[in-house]
């Protein structure tokens, strides 16, 4: 991990929630996932819309995905993944900053497998509400965050 | 477009169904759209998973995404974009062919963003429904969706 600083739309992240970045791509904890491993994959540079991306970074942002779904998957001992990108607010995006939903899924983890994404767009709202007061008045503490992401930090190692 | 013929999981898809294609992925309309110009992205090789594909084969299906999905957006006068995909069969996958939906997403199209999801799992169940049985009971005919995709190959030439 470099010394480099992490934006996600407007918002400052700190580095103990990052835990695997690229020189394009980094991939951080949520404040409150939907399931186990759900996490968010987030180009570098702030762009609003997955067409303002370039080659370079759409490559790079995909394959992240691919290393960090994979892992993940395996580590909470899961067998499919959600990949999801809200491409623009009419799609339920509610941070103005291209970012892909990577949720590991088992048997049963929802009754009806759609109901992900409304627990999804849920917290997607809540994200940016909690980012927005910037209060600490979460389910699970920076601390909490900075532990879970360490754990997975160790997976690429 | 090639002579090649194009496979979807077990299924043998008809060349006039297709509307984009590149060495390593294609892009073929729907038999029941969830909304106007929902449609799908697939890896030309059959896999099951995502993290079964190259780097390659990644970087040319998700930059074949975003040439389809801009033009798509546009073209059906949409605000953004649904990607989504359903990566295992818990993650609500039945069709085991590595593919991307892409949505183009209006204010108000669904009533609460994450109803287009529960579509999109009916839809995904049908679309196997149908391609097991092999029987022409849709609601579009193969000159229906051969018309839309006529419509899409131009926007690419």
């Amino acid at each position: 991990m470099d010394a480099e600083s992490y934006t996600f739309g407007p918002y400052k992240i700190d580095r103990s929630e990052v835990f695997y970045s690229t020189p394009l791509s980094f991939a951080m904890v949520n404040i409150r996932p939907v399931l186990p491993g759900h996490v968010l994959v987030c180009s570098r540079r702030e762009v609003k819309r997955y067409v303002d991306l370039s080659a370079d970074e759409i490559s790079d942002l995909w394959l992240t995905a691919k290393e960090v779904g994979g892992r993940l998957e395996k580590y909470h001992n899961a067998s499919s993944l959600t990949l999801n990108i809200q491409d623009g607010p009419q799609a339920g995006q509610t941070v103005p900053h291209v970012h892909i939903h990577i949720i590991p899924r088992k048997e049963g983890d929802f009754e009806k497998n759609d109901e992900i994404y409304d627990a999804l767009d849920g917290k997607e709202k809540e994200l940016k509400e909690k980012l927005d007061l910037d209060i600490e008045r979460t389910d699970r503490t920076i601390e909490e965050r900075a532990h879970e992401a360490d754990e997975y930090r160790a997976l690429f190692s």
